[in-house]
């Protein structure tokens, strides 16, 4: 816990002189003010972020958090466990959507083991950092201790942190690995904004009828038996969160911690990253989200965090597709704040509009 | 009109057989059934436009297409005419936002003088092909004659043809430059929806309330002295356009003609998407809409397209920025097709949804 307090502790506001310098530099660039819209607003957060003008984010890492959910055993899921570690296996291998992804925007991809069920072979290229054999089912109680609670951010933190110091990556993203892994994100976006698991229920990876009104009832007994406590988000993570979820959340407080820009995925992933933020404000400052997830809850946590996603593309994938797709926007935003000439420098007749 | 009349016959419509088997590899992949939302539709469609499921876009180009308009005199743009050859020369020099966001995206940007009211240097990097120095006021009468209309629709087409056939180019963008012209194309908005044009207009660049009155009156006066006839696109076209609009317009067709694909930017170039795709429907199939404009009549647009744009940012910029920012994905949906394996390749627990 003390190790946690001084990580958030660490964690100072982005920079608003920046942001006011970039802004200057935005309104007197040779085009209509306003008119690049939310490459302005991202580009000028990207100099409040990184204290510069000149925002770097060459290097990208993309963090996909891998863990297994004891909930799976209720039948919330269209896919059975075991695709957990086959998913992982394929990302190792470079075949899956996140790597096709990643690869297209010029990022890297890192799997973490935060907590899958099975055995992964000590030679798959994946950080081996299990927590856990899979969580408790949260339908029944806790889904895991505060000390491994703290475990879980704790790693994700130090992932970011030691990417950005010893390898110089500059800008992060996150996504998830987890079979059932969108009812627990359900359960805390439920705990948070309280309001009915019904409005909140996605069909996952797809689900049918049945399964749906189902997997709405075993997130409300969640809810019932664990009582978590929205002012505690490290409580609303235990009772009702996941390994990897744990591990998403670190990140985004990593980041925020080095002062480095993080976009999060979708549903699962802006789960993690609604409890960073809940730990401690201060982190939104670092924090993009990729994208608008079809899963109906995103929306709600969208709302919590203020943050307007960046993409709408209809994507419910995970593994930290949206992230990578946004590395591209959020890059071409640097590009725009630094390399727009001005009226001045280009001599272009400027009526002040 | 004879070679305008070849050119629409000689469009295709995109091949369905092709997207069968793009939608066939797409829900076979490790990932659940329709995960990736409008990439996936995007890279389905890109098999149909190629006819293959390995869709190549690896050399792409913006054409940004200039012109003048004779309506700006009547004051309802917040620029003077000037900046539309000003601009030019920052296009020419890499200095605006169409050339950094296209080098963002490794996509090449060809400048087409299609009827500026200046001389352009003859040294200028630019497709010289002025129609007219600026069109005629559509406040008063028709903007250009039928056969401006048809020479800006073949230039259009000619260009983006001999760009596919001679340097081998892949995917085309469009973009505009041109003070004054978001009132032509609010106009043509009105004139096929035949919805009232205050509901249509927006600021273009940046005006205020009185001229926003003004600009809502000068367009309902050049409807009422034109009358446009909807079911005739090239009387459109000529009688509220602009010789960049027909440019715009002819780009796509020409696009459509030898079965590539296209993106179209803003409000400016939707309208000559509109008209391309008015004169012969087919078109619409080769086409994607880069973003959802700020400009209010965008979305009617888009309606009337029936084409749901891929980005939302609140941009107003036109140049070809959102059609740069939007190739992006449109390659990205390309590797999603072919790179992202197969259930049956990656030997992963396939449960059908």
């Amino acid at each position: 816990m003390e190790r946690l307090s001084r990580l958030l502790d660490s964690i100072e506001p982005a920079d608003p002189q920046w942001e006011d310098k970039a802004w200057q530099r935005l309104r007197s660039q040779i085009r209509p003010r306003g008119s690049l819209g939310q490459l302005e607003f991202i580009g000028a957060r990207l100099a409040s972020i990184q204290r510069t003008l000149t925002p770097a984010l060459q290097k990208k890492l993309i963090f996909t958090m891998a863990g297994d959910h004891g909930v799976a055993a209720e039948g919330v899921s269209a896919f059975p466990q075991e695709v957990t570690g086959q998913m992982v296996y394929s990302f190792t291998r470079g075949w899956a959507s996140i790597n096709v992804l990643a690869r297209h925007v010029g990022a890297d991809v890192r799997v973490v083991d935060c907590g899958i069920a099975c055995d992964i072979p000590p030679d798959w290229p994946v950080v081996h950092r299990k927590i856990g054999k899979g969580t408790r089912s949260i339908a029944a109680g806790p889904a895991m201790t505060r000390a491994e609670g703290v475990e879980g951010l704790l790693l994700g933190a130090e992932l970011v942190e030691n990417a950005f110091e010893q390898e110089g990556y500059e800008l992060f993203g996150t996504g998830d690995m987890g079979i059932a892994n969108t009812t627990p994100s359900t359960a805390i976006v439920a705990a948070f904004s309280g309001k009915p698991v019904a409005e909140l229920t996605g069909r996952g990876t797809g689900i049918d009828d049945k399964s749906f009104a189902h997997k709405i009832s075993v997130i409300e007994r969640a809810l019932a038996v664990n009582r978590p406590d929205p002012a505690d988000a490290l409580d609303v993570l235990c009772k009702v969160g996941g390994y990897e979820i744990a591990g998403l959340a670190g990140a985004v407080l990593g980041a925020a911690s080095v002062k480095a820009p993080i976009v999060c995925d979708g549903f699962i992933a802006t789960a993690g990253a609604l409890i960073a933020c809940r730990l401690c404000p201060r982190a939104a400052d670092y924090l993009f989200l990729s994208h608008r997830s079809h899963e109906v809850g995103h929306a709600v946590m969208a709302d919590l965090l203020g943050i307007r996603p960046i993409l709408d593309l209809d994507m419910r994938l995970g593994e930290g597709t949206g992230s990578a797709l946004a590395m591209n926007i959020i890059e071409a935003s640097a590009r725009v704040l630094m390399d727009i000439k001005t009226f001045a420098e280009a001599g272009v007749s400027d009526t002040g509009h």
